[in-house]
């Protein structure tokens, strides 16, 4: 199939595109590189040395893959994403092309705007893009666990049957988004749906858990393959976060009691879900949500997993309870349905302490790498933005 | 009580401004007229002969009342956004900043798009601004029924209590907008939840229905003083437009069966509603909703209430059925709660024959000002624009 990937350099998009072109797709990637970007600005940097996209290209191509096509542009300016989908004339397109983290998005009023004109209005070309030039194509969106929060229901995939006063109806799930980014992919799955309803697309929305883990099959043929891997107060994720700073001899910093529990994935299964969304088209006029995980943990039990695990490498792990800089629930109830993907073949890679062992080894790799000062959480949910401490270069105002 | 009124040039923004002032309260009006643009752009024009914002607000400080200030800027300029409010110093914000037409947003992606920025970041933008500059300041939403979409179950104001394989959450009510203006609306009002979640801000979010009529007791105290009132296809409203229609001797146009069944009020209505929340702030960290209707109707019984009371002033008036230009159910089930404004002390102005025949007299007074190519719908949101046919000067491209 002709899939592009928009956000094709991103974590979760590099290693899909790879993933997909490793199955013979014909695989067009189309990004504006500002993920690089948001790292200078901010100066940041992933743990890995990841290469530039043409490097990594001429690398994949070497290893007598097929090879990818890559469309440097930025999917908020129309016209240019209209001509490369008229190019590239998907099957299916993929869009990771996102503002991801929800600290970033948290930082100030620029940041939060920057994160919603970027999300929103990307996903908005990409709908009526669709419908203006490739109207049988299947949108695959990445969105996230988050956007539906922590209800004290069970969460169903994207839809709940609802009694209410002797009357049923099936709506939309609930949404109770916890950021300025998340709330950009609760408005991308609501315009999804509407275009769904409306003008007949059809479409899949992957809500992921948290991404865990650094190789997968692809990224891990050549030095020049390799995945970026964030650990930085911003951009980096839980698990990650904890396996650096076990590495580091720093005490993992789990946010106030951390009875938060969420859902997590191995980045090696995001790139199997892809692959089984892309492969399994929703019918036209389809609105189609998988809850895209594989376990949930409390992040003081994952902070307990890199501890145990860390000793038995010779690491002597302490954990912190630190201020939670973010506003959250510490201890709740949590359980929701996954059946969807499991459904399509979905054979999870559960995070073993092997896994674990595994993921310190690659960590300590990069020790040499890694900057103590991105440790500690710079954003505040609460407070007023820290500025100065995050050392910013001066970023472009929005609007 | 302070009050500032983002979009008060508007239809509702310019009687609510006029309603608070006559009751002794500080209004300061920001709005960067571009409602006005907006006609020009399509080549529609207001029934009625609105006069310039300073005509308009000298007329009313010759009515011996409390004047009102003007800043003209863009909410959507965060930093003027903030000198605004730095000077004016709210208790309250009333934001009617909002590309508001649902034909509008649906023309074209340029104008999903602009409806998309202009109503999201402007809530944005007045979010981070009541945080970092007037955090008690109470933020009076305008949103719209039309959130909801139909769904088959009663409609509460805002949450819904929800019981789910043996447990229960009371949960934001589920939301099916229904064109890209309903989707900025949800948007809306999941930011500001969460702002009143994480920030502790206060806020009343108000659900209106459809608007109906021309006067209020305050814009008809003088000619400079008088509303805007839209018929076209674009910015006119159900009944408005049928009133116009009446009087021209143009068959009333029904989209479709006409069953489409929605919550209507009198725009004398909208003003004493906005006055209720305004004097009755939310609690601090409280997203408050209610649900700003009177009555509810099918478009078929309202064009069939025209069409009697038009008789009894000699109009001739008949009904016509026409291809619906929207997505929608025509036949469907419809109830909603809006309980918490009555009791708030609201004392509805219902739709009588009296006020039909009244506001049929209103627009006959402003027959020879009526654009007969402004009667049909021109925007479909299912075909693809039909630009030319719109007649547009060439809008600029956003984004």
């Amino acid at each position: 199939m002709r899939v592009l990937i928009i956000g094709g350099d991103g974590y979760c998009g590099w290693a899909s595109a790879l993933h997909l072109a490793a199955r013979d797709h014909d695989v067009t990637i189309l990004d504006n590189l500002v993920r690089r970007r948001w790292d200078r600005e901010l100066g940041v940097s992933t743990l890995t040395p990841i290469r530039s996209m043409p490097e990594r290209l001429r690398a994949w191509e070497r290893q007598g893959e097929r090879p990818i096509r890559f469309i440097r542009t930025d999917a908020t300016d129309y016209p240019a994403l209209c001509e490369a989908i008229a190019t590239a004339q998907p099957d299916a397109i993929v869009n990771f092309g996102q503002q991801r983290s929800a600290p970033y998005s948290m930082i100030d009023r620029d940041h939060a705007a920057q994160t919603m004109i970027n999300n929103t209005l990307c996903n908005l070309n990409v709908l009526w893009a669709i419908r203006e030039l490739v109207p049988q194509a299947h949108l695959v969106k990445l969105g996230t666990m988050g956007e539906y929060g922590t209800p004290n229901i069970e969460i169903e995939e994207g839809f709940i049957t609802i009694e209410h006063k002797g009357r049923r109806d099936t709506l939309p799930f609930p949404k109770q988004p916890g950021s300025f980014y998340h709330l950009t992919k609760v408005a991308d799955s609501d315009q999804i749906y509407f275009a769904c309803r409306v003008w007949g697309l059809r479409a899949t929305d992957l809500n992921q858990g948290v991404v865990y883990g650094l190789h997968t099959e692809e990224t891990s043929r050549a030095a020049e393959l390799v995945n970026r891997f964030d650990y930085d107060g911003i951009f980096g994720t839980a698990l990650n976060r904890f396996l650096v700073q076990a590495v580091l001899g720093h005490p993992l910093t789990v946010y106030g009691q951390g009875g938060q529990t969420r859902a997590f994935l191995n980045i090696a299964d995001t790139t199997r879900c892809v692959e089984l969304a892309v492969e399994s088209p929703a019918p036209e006029g389809t609105f189609r949500v998988f809850n895209q995980f594989t376990q949930t943990f409390s992040v003081l039990s994952l902070a307990h997993q890199v501890q145990r695990v860390g000793k038995t490498l010779g690491l002597a792990v302490r954990i912190h309870h630190v201020e939670n800089p973010r506003v959250e629930r510490e201890a709740h109830f949590y359980s929701s349905l996954n059946t969807n993907l499991l459904s399509l073949g979905l054979d999870p890679v559960l995070l073993t302490d092997e896994i674990v062992a595994s993921m310190l080894e690659s960590v300590r790799m990069y020790r040499t790498r890694i900057d103590r000062a991105q440790i500690m959480p710079k954003v505040q949910w609460k407070g007023l933005a820290l500025r100065s401490e995050l050392g910013f270069l001066d970023s472009e105002r929005v609007g």
